[in-house]
């Protein structure tokens, strides 16, 4: 059988392509993370570099992931949400809730944007090493400011749903709750001590976690080869002196 | 007549907010700029504080700008852009123009933030003149790395839209040549010299600045009194030091 999903992401890390991962295994579609063949069935890191570089591409992405059906490309890691998410019903069938799933998702994406510059402040270009210093001071702010303002608006959005189910919108799961696993996951990572000594704030998100990751195929997906486990070259970043 | 949309966004600064202004401007539909009304019109500063710490509202913002249409609330930039798109022409009427366009603004938004990072690359909770040190440092490789990168990448999509016209997409305008336009109005502002020296590299994305600048609608509200001047406050910041 064809597969149909290509989803081109670097094939050592987590990054921002394991949200596309994880929309894609909960919804059980057959894909190719394609980095992580082997070189002679066309993966790898080269086949990623190949398709960047081809100047003729329409619809080129500024930067991974990306995810190719048949001839077409999308790419951005919400707008990806999105498009799969309307195919494979990871989000209710009417445009209110879909807007707001797309607002909570963007949001997400800003958060770890932070999230990654808590290591990398100055330049992505650089190593950690290069920027330890300004890394200390952008921490220190992030988790006086930013975590509890990014992780007190998420728990307000679970706890104040109308539903009253698990979820962040309505009561099935959708691509941002997903999502919302793999935040609470890397920072769980990233930041031991810290979110230890918070974890009683946030119940509902703790809650959330702790449900995504024993839904069958998600489950099935974490104990697989499949996950790379976190490690210390994506977002998320275990740097015990950043662990205030 | 009633208004329909009401923008809520900082009344001193364009910020993110003036890329739903630009959209809301050029389709020239009625719309309140809600902060900017007087306190007595039940505008102000206040009237946002007011509004963020509802805690009843459903769908609440993360952050400004948001976009209030009867009682619905629908908030981050690219969202409502989104939003107001497929409302008002601002995209054409297929799925994969749309997605094309809406990839291509959230490499604008991710552009945002690291322009906004030039001179708070630590915390937006201090102040430049506390982070100036690393200002420096992130503004150097800014000039060096991102900002040719993005500049590029948005110049090629210009010369390879299949449909050889001034726009990035299609051969209409849409909501993201409109933020194209507001890009490099704003980068001319923050780095004049910049800007100078490096101009020839990018004659479509000129070309597109100087055309949107003369839209009839576009043009109206850059000499009105609506468009708040680049400022110190803002996204765009001109420091001479950081304009390499």
């Amino acid at each position: 059988m064809q597969k149909v999903y290509e989803l081109y992401y670097w094939p050592m890390i987590q990054g921002r392509g394991e949200f596309v991962r994880l929309a894609l295994e909960y919804t059980n579609v057959d894909y190719v993370d394609v980095a992580r063949q082997s070189e002679q069935e066309g993966g790898g890191v080269s086949a990623l570099i190949q398709f960047l570089e081809n100047k003729k591409m329409q619809h080129p992405p500024f930067a991974l992931p990306y995810l190719k059906v048949n001839e077409f490309i999308v790419s951005q890691t919400t707008n990806i949400l999105q498009y799969l998410g309307t195919r494979h019903a990871l989000v209710p069938d009417n445009e209110t809730d879909r807007l707001w799933i797309h607002q909570l998702q963007l949001t997400v994406a800003d958060f770890v944007t932070e999230i990654h510059d808590t290591h990398h402040p100055i330049a992505g270009e650089l190593y950690y090493e290069d920027q330890k210093e300004e890394a200390l001071r952008h921490a220190e702010n992030f988790h006086k400011n930013r975590l509890p303002k990014y992780l007190g608006y998420f728990e307000s959005v679970l706890a104040s749903n109308p539903d009253k189910s698990k979820y962040l919108v309505g009561d099935t799961v959708s691509y941002v709750d997903l999502s919302l696993f793999q935040l609470i996951a890397g920072l769980r990572y990233a930041f031991p001590n810290t979110m230890t000594s918070i974890e009683k704030k946030y119940p509902n998100l703790n809650a959330l976690h702790d449900h995504i990751k024993i839904l069958p195929r998600i489950a099935a997906y974490l104990s697989s080869e499949r996950r790379i486990p976190f490690n210390q070259q994506g977002i998320f970043r275990h740097y015990k002196v950043l662990d205030l």
